[in-house]
């Protein structure tokens, strides 16, 4: 069953790097004024900001702060790299908390001079490490599976099927995942664990974009909802039979789009969403 | 386990396209000169050549043609097009024959005009059309999952459990696997899925390159053996215990050798495949 089409913007979320060529306050101007209820904030946007303040000036404009993107890359071959990335997560944990964050986005990271077995098992101990102090603060911890093509170097978690069963191993009302379209379309087991993730009310995030085809860049070539081959609203289908009822994230890298002026770039996004997510 | 070091070259296949500046001419003289034993001839290679003469200037030079290179691209949203590819697929076959090659590869294809279970279902239903064909000429098909960036135009079949899956539904001693560690080295589920193909009897190929790290493009940037991130004796290991004992193909695309000498190329090739495969 394919989800109805989107009329309002009650769910519709951005992240900032979605927007990058606008400060986080230009952003969040724009946002409000365009009716956007959601945004999701990525950590260099807060640079030199106060994170309290910055968390206010979002909420004052009517947009809720719907996670902090990113922490994670949690593994390393050497046992100096992984204390530098908990303190990392730790620091990220206590920026969310400043914000008024109610959870961080985790890019579990990958050492491509180790196997994937034990940048997996470093993900998950990781993640054990300062899920305390997630929990202290109130702070959810979303585990996003990434794309294949990101095993490298980037995330050795590749699956819903993998990103669920480590939440269930965590076994934690604070650990659940992140579902992006653009990592997971190609999963012909997708819809079954879309639904697992449900069942185990671990679903916490969900981010929309497109598939360009062609793809030119491993990165920063991700398309607007409908220019791609993504099945969109096929996949929010799935998503929301599982009960979700949260924000609908659209987090596009795009050098192409980054070169627009960013407002009709946004009147874009709001098409998109409308038209084609 | 891990599979013992290489110390010979008996089971060393290179494919055209790996040395894709000489003609099939050189290739086979310059592999045959370094004691190479095998070769998978692209089509490509064989533009204006004789099939038949073509085989036997191989055999002549004291190699083994392991397969062509590459049939598939079944899927098309318009019955036209699928026609075209069934065609296509047929005339692979009679030059397989011609060239006296055991087997066909097949990259499977998918049209990011549909959905990939439409695509996938044209797949299985191609190779049922061509498989009479196959048997009559007594070739061999193999299912190549591809790696899940190739979803959106090159296959919808992007692990080995659905190679495998698909298979085992075709039910026929002509239609099996193509297993490239360049596609499958991320999948968790790989170890497993080798020993199923195994079980069933339907590993027909292993192809071996490696992951570059970073990779700069979708197609032209294959690594050597030991230049990337891919565990290739470690799934070499895996592949040996289902008694798998053909050849080990080294398909390599990659503008950076291409530009160098392909003599010192081949030297390369034949020190990686015995120290890092």
């Amino acid at each position: 069953m394919s989800a109805k089409q989107l009329t309002d913007l009650s769910q519709l979320c951005i992240h900032t790097i979605t927007t990058k060529p606008w400060s986080i306050e230009e952003a969040v101007q724009n946002f409000s004024k365009e009716g956007v209820k959601g945004i999701t904030v990525w950590r260099d946007a807060l640079t030199g900001r106060n994170m309290k303040q910055t968390g206010e000036l979002i909420r004052d404009n009517g947009l809720s702060i719907v996670s902090l993107c990113r922490g994670g890359f949690f593994p390393a071959k050497e046992v100096a790299k992984r204390k530098i990335a908990i303190d990392d997560n730790r620091k990220a944990i206590d920026e969310a908390a400043e914000l008024g964050a109610p959870m961080i986005v985790l890019v579990c990271g990958a050492d491509a001079n180790q196997s994937l077995e034990d940048s997996r098992k470093q993900i998950r101990d990781g993640i054990a490490e300062v899920l305390p102090q997630a929990k202290a603060a109130g702070i959810k911890l979303a585990i996003e599976p990434l794309h294949p093509m990101y095993a490298d170097t980037r995330s050795a978690i590749n699956t819903l099927a993998q990103a669920n069963d480590m939440a269930v191993e965590l076994n934690s009302p604070f650990v659940g995942v992140a579902a992006d379209v653009y990592h997971l379309w190609w999963d012909p087991a997708l819809e079954q664990e879309i639904k697992r993730c449900g069942e185990n009310n671990h679903l916490f995030a969900f981010h929309i974009c497109d598939w360009n085809v062609p793809t030119n860049d491993f990165l920063w070539d991700r398309g607007l909802m409908g220019e791609g081959c993504i099945p969109v609203r096929k996949i929010r289908g799935w998503v929301e039979e599982t009960g979700f009822d949260g924000f609908y994230e659209v987090e596009i890298f795009s050098t192409k789009f980054w070169e627009m002026d960013q407002s009709q770039f946004l009147n874009k996004i709001i098409t998109a969403y409308k038209e084609k997510s």
